[in-house]
């Protein structure tokens, strides 16, 4: 009996949406689904081209990143995806990259400045970058310490608000109730950082957005009262 | 009997034809057909997905905002295309983006200069940059107040002559005669945006284009002796 | 009888190859192809859409510019063409964009220098840019005068080796052998000038490629020992 | 009997790959594939448009470059080709683009630095840019010399770790142990390139990766103890 199979199939069809989606060269990113009743997560398998990849291939491991069924090895990123479904309760799916103009903001160490409605539309704030890993950490287990650097950028749930972040010299990180959603955010998060990138070579000084315009259009989108969408308080993806 | 079908197959084609010409990311943009005759405009649902859409689920709603017909909710920005109709009268159809270019400008609240003929084929002067929203503005009606502000970079009918602007911020809006005009004008409008960035960029102190040059160009279009396309006075879209 | 059969299938190919290169947005650009042995070129009727256009559209004129068959109106950049078919002896074909970042460029009012061998594998010069049009030249005959423009750049039969040029706030023109050959040229004309952008953003004080450098790409693939493609002073476009 | 088919075969599948991955524009790059034990390598004929090759144009030739069976005549880069299969024993593929980002940084003549891991995970260290080639060098044999710059650049083995240059003033060579490796080593060079750029102008001061991020990267896909990929020790492509 095949126990995983949704659950495979579903981070199966994120990864083929997250090559579609032109945020991947060759097999340079990845996408885990999870299902938190059962403590387990579905990755793709370490290196393998996505167009070569069959929902079968898909690893499926524990919140501690051991592997529960699948044989390949998983994705080298596994135990950073592990921290952050232990960390932040309540996602469902990560997302990584290496598209173009978030690794040029995280390569140069600087958070993604919110500038604009597109982005406040999303998230109330500044995508964060995390600290340059040090010498001590990265000798130490590599991948986890990536996830703790991520972790300690979201104080008090803030990762429910603002769920993506660029990984200093590397790259983004995204995630979201289910793995689709945390591809959707890989894909707005590139096009946050390519605008504020054309933005700030327009104006190198410019300053955050307005607080009443960035309140006024979280909020139609994601408080209480939302009119963004079909749903009530919806979430118009 | 439905009597708006013909009304919101004209907004449904606009609206994918707006999502094939890459100026929009998922559900980033909006584009209505207005029936002056019958002082209403088809526009396309709120957060539904463009590969989604049906012609029968846009909506139909009157020059206040209000819905005439349809199950769905319309786009958020509903108000601010009710503005428009109201206070541009002879305008058939306006689209609105987060088009990539045209967003750095509005973000960086900066109007796009004219720089070239490509531009003065299309419109005699710089595309406008609204001011930025006041917090008393934005605590009220916000959609409506976007469209008060585009209406005040627009006195004696210039909106005939500058089918577009971009709301500080936020990002593009254009109108036409018919919302296929509309998009073809969101369209041109990122490519203006984009040559004008490249073009500052080699040149930051760059004036404008010389007032012959650009009287030329667009006379030769949009003038009384027009001569560009196939029609006399033509407007060769 | 169809007299021009094949000149306007010729023509409809080039401005076929032109739209599908993505070097035109909408009606924005056209390629003549000429027969010189009867003195007329076919060139695109003005302001039709790409996708609708036939081989049966094209307009056939003669050098002067006036129609000789055609129902439709032509390009309205006709005369332009037609000087420079009546000034560069040998050519068989003018195409004419507004390629994004050629027409950066031309905006600037600057020529594209010749930074590297991608260019000078094409020709052994900067593609120059020509004069700002007077107010005097642009109120008798516009058209004509931007072909005037463009002739003043090319001294001694240069335009046999620089076969392109920047009008001055308007956009790139290229000519060659063939209608077929403009069409290469307007495509890498607009390549140099996206690598010349790119590598004067990293080093704005640049200077021009050394001049051995120049000539030796420029003879492999032109001179008379020419050792590029597949012929004897091969031209392997 | 037709010895070389294999050969030809795999130089003809690179090629194709190569213009399929966006990286060439008309006729302007080249794969060779190797084949050690008989000392030949397969070339692209000169000049010859992609959408027309066929596996049977491909040219063998010798590690001195010399014609071993084809009707055409090989690439005009194939003496830098030859070079580098002498100097660089164990590489089984050479690769070279104009590919637009590498090529700005080559005209700009300076090394793509390592900003991050994008850049580590595939090398160590920066992408070296050759010295410019003095007159002298280019009065003899031109492309003899371009190699001979190529293996200036890489003392005590360094070809092995870093399978890629820029050539000052021209673009990118890359190899690999295979022609599909130097294929893929063309197109990450492009997208380092392209980061980098972005990385710089955001930030034109940066200095080079932390080493220890650096050899971690590369380390745990390259190192005696990798773990990226399904193979020991891989090297997940």
């Amino acid at each position: 009996m095949d126990d995983y199979r949704t659950l495979r199939e579903a981070a199966w069809a994120a990864n083929q949406e997250l090559n579609r989606r032109s945020v991947i060269l060759y097999t340079f990113g990845n996408v885990s689904a999870a299902d938190r009743d059962r403590g387990v997560f579905a990755i793709k398998p370490s290196g393998v081209p996505y167009d070569d990849l069959r929902p079968a291939d898909m690893v499926v491991v524990d919140f501690e990143g051991q592997v529960v069924e699948g044989r390949m090895r998983p994705s080298s990123d596994t135990p950073t995806h592990a921290v952050l479904y232990r960390e932040f309760p309540g996602i469902g799916g990560v997302g990584h990259t290496h598209s173009t103009y978030a690794v040029a903001w995280a390569q140069a160490g600087r958070p993604i400045p919110i500038l604009g409605t597109t982005h406040a539309d999303l998230l109330p704030d500044a995508v964060p970058c995390t600290a340059v890993m040090t010498e001590a950490e990265a000798a130490g287990d590599y991948e986890a310490a990536t996830g703790a650097l991520i972790v300690a950028c979201f104080p008090e749930r803030s990762w429910e608000r603002v769920p993506m972040v660029l990984v200093a010299r590397h790259g983004p990180f995204a995630w979201g109730r289910t793995a689709e959603e945390a591809v959707q955010h890989c894909v707005m998060l590139e096009e946050l950082a390519r605008t504020a990138w054309l933005t700030v070579a327009l104006d190198p000084g410019i300053g955050s957005l307005e607080p009443w315009l960035l309140r006024k259009h979280f909020e139609r989108k994601h408080g209480p009262d939302a009119y963004y969408g079909q749903e009530q308080g919806g979430h118009g993806a």
